[in-house]
């Protein structure tokens, strides 16, 4: 555990990011969405924010990596990986012939689609596992699919466990910061750029300054860089600590290469 | 337009996709989800199937993605651009003032963030921009976003035009098909590979293939391989056609390269 006065976290209380958030303390304090939750680490509100960035099934969270890139200033300072089992959430006493309904945030919805499926129940999305836990208490068609705690926090019961499509279904959290953390040995960087349109080649430039260095990349996504099709951010983890010698000469090679570049700070591996 | 009998795309009528489908003919038959519409291809229900592959301010449609690489043998035949103009829809003589909640799909309500925390309306998520147009017909507290086509079919209003946060919003459908198109001179090629993970620069190698072809990317977009974080599938445009030689040279050089290579087709650029 960090030791801290405040987190926030993507509330609503129940959800996976509730769960992330308790590994690092206690003192959690809930907010609607990602950016709320990054702007209350900003202001100096609470002193770290945990928001979901990438899932190992339905891939990167946009609205994490677009504030991440356009939005606040933070440094990521920790991340958290958890398993995601998804369950099929019921009022007490309802059977899997009742439900006719199921609602859940769109990720967990699309875990969950050979289920769904397979069970002939219309989807409907929430804003979060959580919510739709909410909503359904009380309505014996209605199921929800969430996480055990959403269930205890709503006097639900479980009806199905583990009903995700494939396993390997883990969530990446990351833990936001105004502070950068201090180098471990075992460290991440993660970094964010975009290359010159006009000139060929230039993701395959980029990635050669860590190829000719022998630095790992653990991670590449592209993101729609919101200047039209085909212009894009890249988002970058790789090994090491922007403190390493051979880490702060990479940064300045690819700072000459490239239009833009925003270190996003580097943390412990997971 | 293209001569045929008919086309599936992802409904209900009204949705952007139905205006994106609409340039390819009349005899449009929705279906509800995306992978529907590419199984009644695959069926030989439909000859021709629209479905949204990305935009340019919030991403891939990461549904459409996974279907074309892992549960259909689809070529894309064509690809359409529409520019993506969001409008507040409201019941015949609502004013702004009376709007508490405003319902549309959930890429729709991240592309008018501003304008809805502007006004201070209470967001909620659809399963689509036209569904939410329905669903608001006769309460005057509620508004929906979505195009002009899906209020002009639930006689509702446009209160404001164009109330996306950021221009440059366009959307890119594919049309996909069992067959594949003839080559027209000005070409693009769609495939999809992955990587040996133990073999490090396995990007950058792919990649440089491209650069001594002097062979262009115009899209790369990383997703999860489903088989756990920091594993992908990368989804790659570039400028030529399949029967071109040097692409036929290229192709055979990341096959045996990669780990897994699914051609996806070439089609006339748009």
């Amino acid at each position: 555990m960090i030791n801290i006065t405040s987190i926030s976290f993507l509330g609503p209380k129940g959800t996976f990011t509730h769960e992330a958030a308790n590994i690092l303390g206690d003192d959690l304090i809930p907010y609607c969405t990602i950016p709320a939750v990054m702007e209350s680490v900003a202001n100096n509100e609470t002193e770290f924010g945990v928001v979901p960035i990438e899932n190992s099934i339905e891939g990167p969270v946009g609205i994490t990596l677009d504030s991440l890139a356009h939005k606040f200033d933070l440094k990521i300072y920790k991340e958290i990986i958890i398993p995601i089992n998804q369950n099929l959430i019921v009022n007490p006493g309802c059977k899997l012939e009742d439900i006719e309904d199921v609602y859940s945030h769109s990720q967990a919805i699309a875990q969950c689609q050979e289920f769904i499926n397979r069970n002939r129940i219309q989807p409907h999305y929430a804003v979060s596992t959580a919510n739709a836990a909410k909503n359904i208490v009380g309505d014996k068609s209605k199921a929800a699919i969430g996480n055990r705690k959403a269930a205890e926090l709503y006097g639900l019961e479980i009806l199905e466990a583990n009903i995700q499509d494939t396993d390997n279904n883990e969530t990446r959290f990351v833990v936001v910061s105004n502070e950068a953390h201090e180098p471990t040995g075992k460290d991440k960087t993660s970094i964010i750029f975009s290359i010159y349109e006009d000139r060929p080649g230039g993701l395959y430039n980029i990635l050669g300054i860590f190829q000719k260095n022998n630095i790992n990349l653990t991670k590449i996504e592209s993101r729609p860089s919101k200047k039209g099709l085909g212009k894009y951010l890249f988002f970058v983890d790789f090994n090491g600590h922007i403190n390493d010698e051979i880490i702060k000469n990479i940064l300045n090679e690819i700072e000459e290469n490239t239009y833009f570049l925003k270190v996003l700070g580097s943390f412990p591996e997971f």
